[in-house]
C-alpha cells in the first residue's frame, strides 16, 4: 500500500529545503498519556516485552498518528535496546526507572563488553521497523534511533539512572582509559545498530544524548560528541527505496547542550535538536545553515489550557521566525511528552503549529 | 579579637581588583564529607536544628576553614528558611530532602503570602551572622545567602523537591498572575533577609537560583532573573564597619544558566556563577569586566585521586586564564561539595588553586 500524496515534509525540513508548514512531531508521541497505549501496553504485560514484540511496537507507534496529523512517526522503542543485547541484564523495576542487573564498573567487565550484531540479538527492533514501515504505507517518514555513546555508558556504568552521576564521572576522572574503552565499542554497537535500522526502513536517524548536558565542557567534547561523531562518521547516510538511493537524514539532541550548539551542527548531522532553555532566534543565528533546528516547546506548557497551548506554540514558531534557504525548523517539545499530559492538548498544538506555521510563510511572502 | 593579616582576597576579587593568587571558597564547604560536621549535626539532633541554634551553626560554619586554607565562610543555613518563615512548614523527610507541609497551590493560599520579618522569625540566623563574624575575628570575610525568588517558588508549589517541575510549570503557563504575586512577596522577603545579613555583618550576599536552568528561555527571563533583579535592586550595597562605609558586593548563581550569562551580569550583581557545562574563556568574553566569575570545577572531580584532582583544578585556572583590569576569577565548583568527597582531595584542591594561580600570575607578567 501506498499512500496517494505522502507527506514528506519532515524530510524536506531536515534536507533545510522549504516545505508550506512547519514539520512537527513529539519525542515520546507514543507513551502513557494515551489510553490506547496503555491499553496496549497492559496487553503486552510489560514497557520490555511492549519493546520486544514487533506487532505491539507498531501498534503504539501509529497511535498517535491516528489522532494527531504528525508528520513523522518514530519507532517505538527503548534507548537501552544495545547495552541489553550486550548482556547486561535489563530491567525495570516498577516506579524506578531502567536497571541493569551487571552494570559496567570495572577493567574486567570492560574488557568483556563487545559490540552486539544487530540483526541476532537486535532482530526484534528491525523486525519492529519493518512492520511499521508496512503498516505506515508511506503517509509519514519513519524515524529510527538510538542513544548517544555516552548516554548508554552513562547506564552501563551507574547501573540505571542517577543524580550525580557519581560512578561513570569517577570512572571518567580516575580512569579515562577504561570509560574510552566503553564508548568506543559503544559507538560501534550504535553506528552499526542504526544502520540496521536504516536498511530495515528507517527514513531517518536520531542519536539521543540525554546526558551529554552534565559534563562539563571539555569532558563533553572528550567523552560524549566525539563519540556521536564517530557513530556519525559510520552511518550509511542513504537507503536503497524501490530501486533508487535516498539521503537518511541524522538529527542529534543533546538534552542541556545548548552552550554547545555550534560544535554540535558540526558534527556531521543534518539536525540538531535544542531544549526548551535555547532561545531559537539565538541558536538559528549560531547554527546558521548547517543544520536544521528541532525543537523546543516546554512540554510543560501541555499541562495548562489549549488557549496557552497555541498561544506559546506560537511564540516557538515567532522565534524561529520564518524558514529561509537553508535554514528550517522541525517542530518538537524540548524533552519527552509528560504521561499527565491531557491529548487533547496535544491536538490543539499540532494544529497550530501547522496553521501558524503556513501563516508565517503567508506574512513572510508578503512582506518580501 | 582581629587577625593580623584579614585575607580579603575573595572581596578584591569580586570587586575585581587585582589579587596575589584566585581566592577559593566552596559552595557547601561545611557539610557532610566533614566527620567533625556529622559530629555536631549529630549533637543538634537535626539538620534543622543545627540551622537554627547559632552556636552550633557557627561551630559547623568554621570547621572547613580549620582544616583549609579557604579565602571565605559562608553562613550554615538552608535556602528555605525564608518560606519556613512564611508558615509553610519546612521539614525534613529522611533521604527525601526538604518538603513543606503546606504547599502553596491555590489562589487562598497566595492570597495568605506575606513576606516575614527577618528580625523576628529569621532572627537565630541574624544571631548565626554575627556569632560567626565574631569567631572569624576578620581572618576572612563572611557570605550571607538566599535562595532566589523562583527557587523558592518552586519549593513552596512543589511541596518539595521535582523532576519535572510539572506544578510549579502548570501555574506558570495557565495561572502566571498567582506565580507573579507568590515571586512579587518572595522578591521583598529576600531583599530584606539579605539586608538583614548585611546588617547584622555579612561582607556578600549571594543568590542561590538553584532551579532557574529549568524554565524555558523566555520564562526564565520573567519569571527568575526579574525577580532576583528586584532582589537586587532592594539591597543595601554598603554596611557601617567600625564606623567606616564598606561595599558588600553580590553574586548570583544559576545553576544550568550558561545560555544567559549577559543578561544575568546584567542584573546588578558583582558576580556571576557558573556551573561546570560553562566554558570560562567563552564565559569571561561574554561578562567581559561587567562581573567577576565565580566557578566552575565539576565537584565530582573530588572522587577521583589527588593527582587528577590538582590537574582538573589548574584545567579551570588556566580556562579562566591570567586575571586583567577589571576582570577576575574567584575560584568555585560549579554546584554543592558531594557527601561522598575525600577531605584529603579538599586540601589538594584549595593548595593547587593557591600555588598555579600565583604560577599563572607569573607567567603573565612575565610576559608582559
Amino acid at each position: 500500500m501506498t499512500a496517494a500524496a505522502p507527506n514528506d515534509t519532515f524530510l524536506k525540513a531536515l534536507r533545510r529545503e522549504p516545505t508550506e508548514h512547519t514539520p512537527v512531531w513529539l519525542m515520546r508521541q507514543a507513551g502513557r498519556y494515551l489510553p490506547e497505549y496503555n491499553a496496549t501496553r497492559a496487553r503486552a504485560g510489560s514497557f520490555l516485552a511492549l519493546c520486544k514484540n514487533p506487532e505491539l511496537a507498531c501498534e503504539v507507534t501509529l497511535q498517535p498518528l491516528a489522532r494527531y496529523p504528525l508528520d513523522a512517526a518514530i519507532l517505538f522503542s527503548d534507548i537501552l535496546t544495545v547495552p541489553d543485547a550486550m548482556g547486561l541484564g535489563l530491567y525495570f523495576a516498577e516506579g524506578e526507572g531502567p536497571k541493569f542487573e551487571r552494570p559496567v564498573r570495572d577493567e574486567a567487565a570492560v574488557a568483556q563488553l563487545t559490540a552486539p550484531d544487530p540483526n541476532e540479538s537486535l532482530r526484534y527492533v528491525m523486525d519492529g521497523v519493518r512492520t511499521i514501515r508496512q503498516a505506515l504505507g508511506g503517509r509519514v517518514p519513519l524515524i529510527g534511533f538510538s542513544g548517544s555513546p555516552f548516554t548508554l555508558a552513562c547506564y552501563m556504568v551507574e547501573g540505571g539512572g542517577s543524580d550525580d552521576f557519581r560512578r561513570i564521572k569517577t570512572m571518567l576522572y580516575s580512569r579515562p582509559d577504561l570509560l574510552h574503552r566503553i564508548l568506543e565499542v559503544n559507538a560501534r554497537a550504535v553506528a552499526s545498530y542504526l544502520n540496521a535500522q536504516i536498511e530495515a526502513g528507517a527514513q531517518a536517524v536520531m542519536i539521543f544524548d540525554s546526558w551529554g548536558g552534565v559534563l562539563a565542557d571539555a569532558a563533553f567534547q572528550e567523552f560524549s560528541l566525539a563519540y556521536t561523531r564517530k557513530v556519525l562518521d559510520g552511518l550509511v547516510r542513504e537507503r536503497d527505496e524501490n530501486g533508487r538511493k535516498v539521503a537518511v537524514p541524522s538529527i542529534v539532541f543533546t538534552k542541556g547542550g545548548g552552550l554547545w550548539l555550534e560544535s554540535i551542527a558540526d558534527s556531521g548531522c543534518d539536525g540538531v535538536g535544542v531544549d526548551w532553555t535555547v532561545n531559537l532566534a539565538r541558536a538559528r543565528a549560531r547554527i546558521g545553515d548547517r543544520c536544521a533546528i528541532q525543537g523546543n516547546l516546554d512540554p510543560m506548557v501541555l499541562m495548562a489550557g489549549p488557549d496557552q497551548v497555541r498561544s506559546e506554540a506560537r511564540k516557538v514558531l515567532e522565534s524561529f521566525g520564518p524558514p529561509t534557504p537553508g535554514q528550517a525548523q522541525i517542530f518538537n517539545l524540548g524533552h519527552g511528552i509528560s504521561q499527565f499530559t491531557p491529548p487533547d492538548n496535544v491536538l490543539a498544538l499540532v494544529e497550530t503549529v501547522h496553521q501558524h506555521s503556513r501563516e508565517i510563510r503567508r506574512r513572510s511572502a508578503g512582506a518580501a
